[in-house]
C-alpha cells in the first residue's frame, strides 16, 4: 500500500506532467504552423485564412508576437467557476471529516497486525467501530447529497431555458416543419405515397403540407462507394505514373491484391470500373475524351441506377418525412396518437436532416423490438462475459501457440530479451485491441437497434459504454475477480449483503482511484488538448500527401466530439467523486484539479477544434441528470453497507432514508424538465409561427422545404444530372482547366455539389462530399453560371414530391 | 395432510353446497317478491315495473308460470365458451402430468419416512431427483407460457377493438370535446378564467371554444351535507311524532346526543337549522308557512353561499374543463405538451362529468409528488407490517383487558361458555375488522393520492389489493412467518435462494389452496349470486322502513361492481392456476369450476342488478393483462427455483429464457395496444368530427357543453335557484298537497333537480340526488311547466361561463 508520501510525489510528477503538456499545448497553439491541428473549426467556419499568407518567413511558423505568450493562462479563473459541486464538497469534506477520522485512531493502534497505507489513517476506516462519529459522516453524505441535488435541479432548469431559447432563436429549419412518420401502412392498389398523402389531408387536413418518400438507397449507396473507390484507386495511380513515368505500376488480380496474375494497375481499374458501368449500361454512345467519358459513364451510371430506384415502387419505404404548414402542426402531429392501430402511422419529430442516418430508415418497424431485446442481451453478456473470449485469444497468443503457427521464428523468438518482451506484451494485447475497439463495437451494436438519429446512436451507444465502465472499472477494480466472478457471486448473496461487500473495500481502493484519476485523468486530458496524434499525423500528411489547399483541408477534418466514450468517462468520475466524499476526502482534491482540466480542455476543443455535425440542443442532458442521481444512490448504498459493516447499528437506519428522497427529488426532475427536451411546447410553436407570418407573409414554404429530407446520395446526384444535360448540350465545348495548372488533379472528379437552393437559408446537409467555395473549381460545374441555375433549370417538381391540392 | 379421498369428500360438500345456493338462487329469482333484489337495474333503466301490479294475489309472490323453472340452467354452454385458458390447459396437464408423475414414484418408498398426501403422488414432489422426466415439466410450462400469451394477445387485440367501436358508437358526449387542464398559472392583475381564455385562444386559435372554471365547492358541499343531515333527523323525528303524536322524542344536547340537558327533539334539530342560516342570512325575510319558510331558508342559504363562492376569486381553482369545437382540437389539446415549462397548463382528456372525484380537484399540483411517494411508503408498510398494529390490538383485546376495563363485566366473562367463546373469538376480531374495512382504507388512499376521476380512484385501489393478497394470501400461506418476517428473510437471501425458498413449499401447499379455491371461491361466488345480505336487508327495510315507492328504489341501490375487491381476487386464482398448472395439476378442474361460476355470476350480476357510475370503457383491460403477465412470470421463476432443489441442473437453464421471452411479449403488448387505452386517436376523433358536420351542420355546441363540468352541487342548485324566484312571485299560490295524502313526507324537501336540458342528449349526471320522475312530484317545483323551462326562463349564460368570442 502507498504511503501518504508516495501519493504526494506521484501527484507531483503528475502534475508536473500535465503543466508540461500544457506548457507545450500554449506554446504550440500560437504557432501558426500549427494552426490548422488547434482551431480547424474556424478554417472549417471560413474565418481563418491560411495563417503563413500574413508576415515575414520566420513569422509563418513561429509566433513572435510575445505578448500573446503572458496572457495564455487567463482561463483559469473561468474555470473554478465552473466547479460548483466538487469545490464546495471538497473544502467541507477535508475540513471536518479528517480531524475527525484522524483523531479516532483505530488504526494506530493495529498498525502492527494489519498493512494499512496513511490514506487510510485519513478515511473512515480509522474510526473506531461503534464509533458516535458516524453520524456526522452521515449527515454530511446528507449535506452533499441535498447541495448536488440543489445544484443539479438549478443547472437541469438552466439547461433546459438555454435549450427552449436556443429553439427559440433558431432560423427557420426544415425540421421544425417536418416529423418523421414510420409504418405506414401497405393498402393493396394504392402506393405508399398516395395512402401519405391521403391520410394526412382527411386527418390534418388544416396543417398538411407535403411530404416526401424515402427511397431504399443503401445498394445504390454501396455501388456508388464500390465505384468511388475504384475511382480513387485509379487515380492514385495515375498520379503517381504522371510523377514518375519510368516505375511501372502493377497489382496482382486475385483478391485484395494478394494472389494472381500481375497486371498494369491503371489498366486493372479501368477495366474494373468498366465492368462495373457495363453491368448498368450496356448501351452507352461512346465519346471522344477519355475523361469525359468516364465522368459520363459515371453520371449516366448513377442516373440510371437512381431512375431505377425510383420506378420501382418497392424501393420507397414505410417511412416518410411529412411536412406541415406551420410549426403548430408539426408539433402537434408528432406528439399525438394518429391511428386505431396504435403501431400504425408512428409519428415523431424529425432529426435535422443532417442527424439522420439514412441506412436505418430502411429497417422494418416490426424487427425493431426483437432488435431490441437481443442487442440489450448482447451487451449484457458483452459487459459481464467479455473477459471469456479475450482468455481464450489470450490462451492462444502465448510463445508456444506463435511457434506453433510460426516455427521459422523460433530461433527469433528464443533470444531471451525478445522473449521476455513478448510474454510481457502478448497477453495484455488482445485485451488492449478490445478496449480500443470498444466504443466502435458499441456503436455497432446501437446501430443494429435501428435508432433514425444519430445523436439517438451516440446517446445509446454512451449509455452502453457507461454500464461497462460502471461493472469493469468501477465495480471490477472494487472487487476481485471477473466481471462475471462477480455477477456470480452477487446472484448468491442476499441483496442487503451486496453493499456490505463493495463498501467494505470502498476504502482500501481509494489510492487505486487516485492514482487512476491522475494517470488516466489528469493525463488524458492533457493529451487530449495537445492532439499529439492528430499533430503528428497533420505534419506528416503536409509533408508527404498534401498537393493542394482542399487536401489539407481533408487531412484535418477533425471531426464532432467523441460523446460515447468522453461522457461516461466524466460520469465515472462524478461517480468516483461522489461514493469518496464521505469515505475518504482525500481523494476530492485530486478530483477538482481533474474537472478543472477538462472543462478547460473540453471548452478550449468545442471552440476551437470539435466541428459538431448535428446539434442536439442539449439533448444529452437528461442522460447526464440520470447518472448522477444514480452516482448519488450507488455512493449511499455503498456507504450503509459500509457503516452496517462498522456495526453503526444506531447510526445506519438513518440512512436508509435518503435513496428514497433522492429516487423521489430524480422523479420530480424527470416530470419537471424531461418533457422539455422530448416535445416541442406547442406554445413556442405558435409564438414562432405568429413571429415568421407577421415577418414574412409571402414565404414560399414549399419550396423551402423541397428535398430538405432527401437521401444525401440523392442530393449529391441530383446536380450532377443536370451537369451532365450541359455538358451534353455544349459537347463542343470542352470545359476549360481549372485556374491552378499546377494541380488538375482528376481526383477532384465527381460529387462537389452547389448547395441546393434552400441550404443558402440554412445549415449545409450532411457533408457526404463537403462543398468548399474556396476550393479550385470544379472542372465540370460551371462556375459562371448563377448558384440556383440548377433548380431554374428544373422549375418542375422531381417525381419524388407530392403536392397536397389545397381546395 | 389431507388424503386424496378427503379433498374429494371436501369437493363434493363445497359443490353440493355451490349448487343448493345456485339452485336456491335459481328459484328466488323468478319469485316477483325478490325482483327488485336480483334485478334491481331494470327497474333502474325504468324497463320493469312493480312486478306485484300484474296477476293474481300468489302470483304477485310466487312465480307460477312453470316453464320458466325448466330454463334455468340454460347459461351453462355460455360459460364454457369462456373458459378459454384454463379449460385446454387442465385436460393437457391432467393427461400428461399426472400419468408422468405417478409412474416415477419417488414417494411411494419415501412413505414410511414422511408424511405425504396422496395429492403429493400427482404431483412434481413425486418425480425423482435428476430426473429426465423434467424436460416434460419444462416443456409443458413453455406450452402453457406461450398458449396463455396467445389467447391474451388476442384477447388485448379484441378488448381495444371493441374499446374504439364503443367509443365510435358513442353520440355525442362532453368529455369528447374537452379537456382538463391543471396547474394553470397565476398571472398577477389577471383572473385564472382570463388567462385561460388568453391562453387557448392564443395556442390553439382554430379550435378552443369554451372553458367552464372550477370553484371550490368542498367547504359548501360539506356545509350542505350538515344542513341535510339536521334536516333528516327533523324530518325523522317528526314523522315519528306524525305516527305516534302520545310518545315524547327527547334528545340530550351534547356531543352526538349522549349528554347534557334533555331538550325535544323536533325543537332541538329545528334550532340547529336556524343557527346555521342564521350565520349565512341574518337579513331573511320572514314568511308564514313553516314549510315554505325553511325550504326558502334553504335556498336563501345555499344562494348566499354560492354567490360567495362565486365572487370569491380565491375559490376558482388553478384546474380547468377547457372545450374545443371538434373532437379532434380535443384530442390534439389532450395529447400535446402546451407549455414552455413542463409542469404548468398540463392537459389531459377529461374523465366523463359522473366519473370525476370532485374533491380532489383542490389538491394543488405540487403536492400530488410528495402525496404519491408517502402512500407508496404507506401502502408498502401496510402490506408488509399490518400485523404488527393487529398484534399491539389483540394483545390488548384480551379477557384480562376486558375485565379491567369494565369491571362489572366480570360476573359475565367468567361464565365458562361465554369465556371460552370469547376466548376463541376476540384475538381473530381485530384481523377480521381489519380485513373488512381494508379496502375502504386503500380506497381513503388512494383518494389522498389525488387522483381526479373515480375510475383511476378504483384502479389504484385494485393494485393496493392485489399487492396485499398476494405478499399476504399467496406468499404468506406458502411461506410460514408474517410478511415482514418474510421480508427480514428475503432481505437476507440471494436473489437466487428466494425462488428456491418459496418455489420448494408450493406443491406442499396445494391442499391448501384447493381448500382455499373451494371455501373462498367457490361460496364466495355463490354467496355473491344469491346477494343473501341485500336479500335479507331489502325484506326487512320492505317491511319495516319502506313507505313509498321512492324509498324502495333507495333501499335497493346496488352500486357498482366492487372492482377493488372483485378484479383482485380474480387474479389471485389466475395466479393459483398458473403456478400450479405445472406443479400439481390435480388443482386446476377446482379453478376451472371456480371460473365456470364466476363467468356465470359476474356476468347475472353486471347485467341485473349493478349499476355502474361511470363507463370505463374497458379502462382495466391493460391492468389485468399485466397481472397476468406477471403471474405468469411468478409461475416460471417458482418453477425453476423449485426444479433447482430438484437438482434437475441440466434442465432447469432452459428455462431461463422463458421469463425474457414473457417480458419481450408483454413490452410489445404494451407498446402494441396501450396507447389505444390512453389517448384518443386522431383518426376515429376526425372520423367522427366529419360525420357529426354531415349530420348535424347547424349544432349549436356551446349551449350543448353548457355546464356539463359543473360541481353537481350546483347543478342540483340551479334549479332550485330559479324554483325559489318563481315561488316569491307566486307567493299567494301555495302549494298544493302531493297526490298521495298518505306521503306527505318533508323527506322530500330538497335536490330533486330536472335533468338540465342538455341531459335530455346524453346520460345523467353523477345522481348525487337522484331524479326520479315516477316519484311523487316534488312539493315546491311546478309539474305543469315544461321540464326545460329552468334554463328558459335564464337564457343568459351563467356568470361563471366565460365565451370565446369568435372574430
Amino acid at each position: 500500500m502507498a504511503t501518504l508520501s508516495d501519493i504526494g510525489v506521484s501527484a507531483l510528477i503528475n502534475i508536473l506532467s500535465a503543466f508540461a503538456f500544457l506548457l507545450a499545448f500554449a506554446v504550440l497553439r500560437i504557432q501558426p504552423i500549427n494552426d490548422r491541428v488547434y482551431f480547424p473549426k474556424w478554417y472549417i467556419a471560413g474565418e481563418r485564412g491560411s495563417p503563413r499568407s500574413r508576415g515575414n518567413l520566420v513569422g509563418k511558423f513561429v509566433n513572435l508576437d510575445f505578448r500573446t505568450y503572458f496572457t495564455f493562462l487567463n482561463w483559469m479563473p473561468q474555470a473554478l467557476k465552473m466547479l460548483k459541486i466538487f469545490v464546495p464538497i471538497a473544502v467541507i469534506a477535508l475540513l471536518i471529516l479528517i480531524p475527525v477520522n484522524v483523531s479516532d485512531g483505530t488504526l494506530s493502534f493495529l498498525k502492527k497486525e494489519l498493512v494499512t497505507s496513511d490514506i487510510d489513517k485519513l478515511s473512515i476506516s480509522n474510526v473506531r467501530p461503534k464509533s458516535v462519529r458516524f453520524f456526522v459522516h452521515i449527515g454530511l453524505e446528507y449535506l452533499f447529497t441535498f447541495w448536488t441535488c440543489f445544484l443539479l435541479y438549478k443547472e437541469y432548469g438552466y439547461v433546459a431555458a438555454m435549450r427552449l431559447s436556443f429553439l427559440a432563436s433558431q432560423g427557420r429549419r426544415a425540421e421544425q416543419f417536418t416529423v418523421v412518420v414510420r409504418n405506414v401502412p401497405h393498402t393493396s392498389g394504392r402506393s405508399i405515397s398516395d395512402s401519405v398523402d391521403h391520410f394526412f389531408q382527411t386527418n390534418h387536413p388544416d396543417h398538411y403540407l407535403c411530404h416526401q418518400a424515402v427511397y431504399n438507397a443503401n445498394k445504390f449507396a454501396k455501388l456508388a462507394r464500390k465505384r468511388e473507390r475504384l475511382q480513387n484507386w485509379l487515380d492514385y495511380n495515375q498520379l503517381k505514373f504522371e510523377r514518375h513515368p519510368d516505375k511501372k505500376r502493377t497489382r496482382k488480380k486475385g483478391f485484395w491484391g494478394l494472389w494472381g496474375r500481375r497486371v498494369d494497375s491503371i489498366d486493372y481499374y479501368k477495366q474494373q470500373i468498366k465492368d462495373l458501368d457495363r453491368s448498368k449500361c450496356r448501351n452507352l454512345p461512346c465519346h471522344r475524351s477519355p475523361h469525359v467519358r468516364l465522368m459520363q459513364r459515371l453520371n449516366v451510371f448513377m442516373t440510371l441506377e437512381r431512375q431505377s430506384i425510383i420506378k420501382d415502387t418497392k424501393s420507397i419505404l414505410p417511412v416518410t418525412f411529412v411536412s406541415f404548414k406551420s410549426r403548430w402542426g408539426a408539433a402537434v402531429c408528432a406528439q399525438t396518437q394518429q391511428s386505431r392501430n396504435p403501431t400504425l402511422w408512428l409519428t415523431n419529430w424529425a432529426p435535422e436532416p443532417r442527424d439522420i442516418y439514412w441506412r436505418n430508415l430502411a429497417i422494418p418497424f416490426i424487427s425493431l423490438s426483437i432488435r431490441r431485446l437481443i442487442i440489450s442481451l448482447v451487451v449484457f453478456a458483452l459487459v459481464f462475459f467479455y473477459m471469456i473470449p479475450i482468455a481464450f485469444v489470450q490462451s492462444l497468443a502465448n510463445l508456444e501457440g506463435l511457434e506453433r503457427v510460426a516455427p521459422f521464428l523460433r530461433p527469433v523468438i528464443e533470444m531471451k530479451f525478445i522473449k521476455s518482451f513478448l510474454q510481457g506484451f502478448l497477453p495484455g494485447l488482445a485485451l488492449k485491441i478490445f478496449l480500443y475497439i470498444l466504443p466502435t463495437v458499441l456503436m455497432i451494436l446501437s446501430k443494429i437497434e435501428g435508432h433514425i438519429a444519430l445523436s439517438t446512436l451516440e446517446r445509446k451507444t454512451a449509455a452502453k459504454y457507461y454500464y461497462f465502465m460502471l461493472v469493469n472499472v468501477f465495480l471490477g477494480s472494487i472487487v476481485t475477480g471477473t466481471a462475471f466472478q462477480q455477477l456470480h457471486a452477487f446472484l448468491h448473496q442476499s441483496p442487503t449483503q451486496i453493499p456490505r461487500t463493495i463498501g467494505v473495500s470502498i476504502p482500501m481502493k481509494a489510492t487505486f482511484f487516485i492514482t487512476y484519476i491522475m494517470v488516466d485523468g489528469w493525463a488524458g486530458i492533457a493529451a487530449e488538448i495537445l492532439r499529439l496524434k492528430a499533430l503528428v499525423i497533420f505534419h506528416l500528411k503536409n509533408i508527404f500527401l498534401v498537393k493542394t489547399e482542399r487536401d489539407r483541408e481533408r487531412a484535418m477534418n477533425p471531426g464532432s466530439v467523441d460523446f460515447p466514450e468522453t461522457l461516461p468517462s466524466l460520469q465515472l468520475y462524478f461517480l468516483l467523486g461522489l461514493v469518496y466524499a464521505v469515505v475518504t476526502p482525500i481523494l476530492l482534491p485530486f478530483m477538482v484539479v481533474f474537472f478543472a482540466l477538462a472543462y478547460l480542455v473540453y471548452r478550449h476543443q468545442i471552440i476551437n477544434v470539435y466541428n459538431q455535425q448535428y446539434e442536439s440542443a442539449a439533448a444529452f442532458w437528461p442522460h447526464v441528470h440520470s447518472r448522477i442521481i444514480a452516482s448519488l444512490l450507488i455512493s449511499q448504498l455503498l456507504l450503509m453497507g459500509l457503516l452496517s459493516t462498522k456495526k453503526a447499528a444506531n447510526s445506519t437506519p438513518l440512512l436508509a432514508v435518503l435513496p428514497i428522497l433522492t429516487l423521489a427529488f430524480h422523479k420530480y426532475c424527470k416530470h419537471r424538465f424531461e418533457p422539455a427536451f422530448r416535445q416541442y411546447p406547442l406554445e413556442e410553436a405558435m409564438a414562432k409561427d405568429t413571429e415568421e407570418r407577421t415577418s414574412e407573409p409571402n414565404l414560399n414554404l414549399k419550396a423551402y422545404l423541397a428535398d430538405a429530407y432527401l437521401h444525401p446520395i440523392f442530393h449529391s446526384f441530383e446536380e450532377e444530372e443536370t451537369v451532365e444535360v450541359r455538358v451534353d448540350k455544349h459537347q463542343t465545348h470542352v470545359p476549360s482547366p481549372p485556374s491552378e495548372p499546377s494541380s488538375p488533379s482528376p481526383a477532384h472528379y465527381v460529387h462537389n455539389p452547389p448547395p441546393p437552393p434552400h441550404y443558402a437559408r440554412h445549415p449545409p446537409p450532411p457533408p457526404l462530399y463537403v462543398y468548399h467555395p474556396s476550393s479550385p473549381p470544379h472542372y465540370i460545374y460551371d462556375q459562371s453560371s448563377p448558384p440556383h441555375y440548377v433548380h431554374d433549370a428544373q422549375p418542375s417538381p422531381p417525381r419524388y414530391f407530392y403536392h397536397h391540392e389545397e381546395p
